[in-house]
């Protein structure tokens, strides 16, 4: 029998899974924290030490990782949350390390590979995968392949500019659709509210609210939230217009925490995406739908992408 | 000896030129009125037939032509200026006509292709080309094939919203790049300015100033006129940024008329797209460039296009 390792490195959590080969169902798995004893990639590497198959043969590493690297060469430029990776080469350790290929690509970049190869993409050769949460991130498939660009810093969906005079990014820049629909955004939204004295159930929470805790408040009918989730969701459509202007895909997937919260988001980000796209043939056969591996997306993606070793 | 036909599509003028094959120094060209006498297919295949070589081998056609259209099968969707081209089969009407192969494609897309294959953009993989004049258009080069989407309607990066309560761009819609940078935009932005009692030379010219009346204006240093450039050029460039971090490319290349205005217009163009983006990474060994194939930039791609039959 033959395996594949995968491993999502995330901010809190190392994440790990075995896998035969051909299937999306792990074989087992297995999480650490990402701080502890040891740098973060002496606890990956013992992490993923710990569930190589005992017999059977291992014939690779898919890692989903954050941040800016190269997918070619699997060097880390600068990985957030992670301190310790400047300019760091991951895929080499880890292959040194255990004795097979590694291949690294950035998080987002492989959610979007493993909806299009085993998830909510497949059979589409041109995909778009946004994940809203605390950022927003994007993978796009651009005929069957990823898009990476010149050096692997390409599909940052997240990080264009919406709002010239909005609010600052996480990467600094001003105004851009991170910064105004990202899960970040729409608690910063509620906190100003709150302290404006608007009127709205938040204000008895006795912490400040959380992106989860305005869409609760929204989905219950109040008028601030509902107005936030129609605000971040408008500026969300009209990104999405812009992006079939520039990629006119078949399929767009939307993933991540803030998506949960449903209709309240989805239904202004559609009805603003339809009314603000410049022809309808850009509608046409085009599928708008939630991702459909959950959190598993960034492991399946990795596998996905150890698999597809010469093709991608 | 073996030749390509190739012939650029305009509202104005039907042009076209014979190649021998691999160069892109035509042997004899010619241009007739779009309008006139007949059906613009009509006149367009009788211009064809004029040029093809008396001796030797006509190997195929390439056609570059604006708006939405199939560069699969050649079927011209709705093209502007032509009302005649509804859903019609162009590509299929010439080469019955001529008895040769012909590929038909988007005039901006075939442009940023003759860029690619002969001009600014050679030896690259990933290129932007945008071409700024009455509209903006635009191609995308990305692991060396032509971005062209699902259904051909990709690239359009001139229609993505960076005014949301910006003036209504051509396609119908808000706020988009077009609407605020292209040269129609710098002359009606003027004739407002004009209009409202501003003070600037350009009062004094006997029409409605163009765009290339405020560039001419602008160079000699009209502030109002500056200004103008200064506003529609960081509008660009914040653009820019965005198309960085989407696209990731070597190379942008810059072309169509508006760019010939120069200094006043490429200076806060690259400061803002330098200020905007969002890690250096983005310019490292970023090439920033005119155009190279000038007004031929449409015959050079749909040459290139008609050559490379198979991989594009």
């Amino acid at each position: 029998m033959n395996y594949h390792l995968a491993a999502d490195v995330g901010g809190t959590w190392l994440r790990a899974a075995l896998y035969r080969e051909g299937e999306i169902t792990p074989v087992r798995r297995e999480r650490t924290p990402t701080r502890g004893a040891g740098r973060p990639e002496v606890r990956l590497r013992a992490l993923l030490a710990r569930l190589r198959p005992r017999e059977g043969r291992l014939l690779g590493v898919g890692v989903a990782c954050p941040g800016p690297l190269d997918p070619e060469t699997g060097v880390v430029w600068a990985a957030p949350n992670i301190p310790e990776w400047r300019e760091f080469p991951l895929a080499a350790y880890l292959s040194q390390a255990l004795g097979v290929p590694v291949r690294v690509d950035n998080d987002a970049n492989l959610a979007a590979l493993g909806e299009w190869r085993y998830g909510a993409g497949r059979g589409h050769h041109h995909l778009l995968y946004l994940t809203i949460s605390t950022g927003i991130g994007a993978g796009v498939i651009v005929n069957d392949r990823l898009l990476h660009g010149a050096r692997g810093l390409a599909a940052e969906l997240g990080h264009i500019t919406v709002a010239p005079d909005g609010p600052v990014c996480s990467c600094g820049k001003r105004g851009h659709l991170e910064a105004v629909a990202s899960g970040t955004a729409i608690a910063r939204t509620a906190a100003e509210a709150l302290a404006r004295g608007e009127n709205s159930s938040l204000a008895e929470l006795p912490h400040a609210p959380t992106a989860a805790d305005v869409a609760a408040a929204a989905r219950a009918g109040d008028a601030l939230a509902r107005r936030i989730f129609a605000e971040a969701g408008a500026h969300l459509g009209r990104a999405l217009a812009g992006f079939l202007h520039i990629f006119n895909p078949e399929v767009v997937i939307l993933g991540g925490g803030v998506v949960q919260a449903g209709e309240v988001l989805l239904r202004p980000l559609e009805e603003t995406m339809r009314a603000e796209v410049m022809s309808p043939a850009y509608l046409e056969n085009l599928t708008l739908t939630p991702a459909a591996l959950g959190d598993d997306a960034g492991l399946v993606g990795a596998v996905a992408k150890v698999r597809s070793f010469d093709s991608m």
